[in-house]
């Protein structure tokens, strides 16, 4: 029996995937990867290639939502399905394997690191006290769904800290990933809009860039001194703290550089 | 400058480390590991040594907590501390890694898999539609703290799943890890207890066993049912879902063979 196997790149660059998952590779027949809406090191994927001496052929965004490739291929031969994070934290991918599952394809998952358990720890901040985590989607012209301000203030109301990731955009040729700072002023804009005060310029807020890279960006500090600085190349993500214990607090400090003022404020 | 390195082991067994992990053991002076909270296949840590042909160091708890063997050493060396999981969402590691900040110590994190996206991913339930995470305690004789029914009335009450990591309990030479089926217990005796039937007999509730291993368990239905069944070796995780997207359902009835009457009426 064939076999589809769901392999996570993990966060950053080509040597962030298990070495269970690079040891199946060496073994299958055919390996696949979605990498359009993915942020890694530009070589992340020929890294690979020269480590298993093996091609990876990549997939567009149809090809991957429709799923007739990979399915048909994975009823003849032992096929790989590579993509970045952990592999079933993306819809799409629950929705192939689904597919796969209705065709008596035998399956195999390869777990992966993520930035939903890698931001919090970069922070010193406790997993166990987020919230629900959103994502917030690039403007298309002057509209810009607001759900995301209702989860963080939702978290906030109950003393939850919010992860908030960022939205990259895919059209045709050009990827837009959003900043941190392009996320800030959202925020901000939608509390004005609102006048809501919750989230405004003296709000801490979090920010982290590139984790699983050898130089993360780990800022913390008013929202309004965060959306100057630069925090370099993405992905960007941002985390919106509740009230925090007094270890992390102490964490924030020293890993975030996160002002005493703001964070006594949150204690 | 020496380099005190937090290295994720990752959910399952020896592999489950990153390549970039292992590549970095290869360099590095001295390795610890954490191991005292950890449930992995039994040789994960000789699979390693052997792959690395260098020696592993268990440390025991205390160790661990004042951080002094492992500090003194990363002021002199370059030391890797592994750890099951992704490093830093335990608070302890969190700790060592602040003190060694305080001592001007270079740090480095190496993120890996875990079960906070495993779970989810393993069940098809997105992400983003999870509360607050929460972990129930083994009873200490009567005594049990109440606090992860609490949570996970919160996120019922909002659509949000919640879940629930169970409990390890290392005492000198033994350790428990709770079963699915205690923690439904535990959950049922609470909830008769506050005469509260948010959680009964016949609530849907999910449980993944040995998330990351080739044979995953991957069960749902209502808790009476659950209660009966044998979901094998640790660890054992709990999820109790909210509200289901149509996706959502669909998924755990295919993936988990949730009952279709149980599933309808969480739509």
């Amino acid at each position: 029996m064939t076999k589809l196997i769901f392999i996570g790149l993990g966060l950053f660059d080509g040597s962030d995937i298990s070495y269970k998952g690079l040891k199946t590779l060496e073994k299958v027949d055919k390996i696949y990867a979605e990498f359009y809406t993915a942020k890694m090191a530009e070589n992340a994927l020929s890294k690979i290639e020269s480590l298993i001496i093996k091609k990876i052929e990549i997939l567009d965004r149809d090809e991957v939502e429709n799923g007739e490739l990979i399915l048909s291929q994975a009823l003849e031969k032992n096929v790989a399905f590579l993509c970045q994070g952990d592999p079933l934290t993306a819809t799409t991918h629950i929705d192939l394997l689904l597919q796969a599952k209705q065709k008596n394809i035998e399956i195999q998952i390869i777990h992966s690191s993520s930035v939903v358990t890698a931001v919090p720890g970069l922070l010193g901040l406790q997993f166990y006290k987020f919230g629900r985590t959103t994502t917030l989607a690039l403007p298309e012209g002057d509209y810009f769904p607001e759900s995301p301000y209702d989860v963080i203030l939702q978290n906030k109301k109950i003393g939850l800290h919010t992860l908030v990731l960022l939205d990259i955009q895919v059209n045709s040729n050009e990827r837009r990933y959003m900043t941190a700072n392009e996320a800030i002023e959202l925020l901000l804009k939608i509390s004005k809009k609102r006048e809501d005060s919750t989230l405004n310029e003296k709000t801490l807020m979090c920010v982290v860039a590139r984790a699983g890279s050898m130089n993360p960006a780990i800022a913390a500090g008013s929202a309004g001194e965060l959306i100057k600085q630069d925090f370099g190349e993405p992905l960007h993500s941002l985390v919106v703290p509740g009230k925090l214990h007094f270890k992390e607090a102490e964490a924030i400090m020293i890993l975030a550089n996160a002002p005493k003022e703001l964070v006594d404020e949150l204690q």
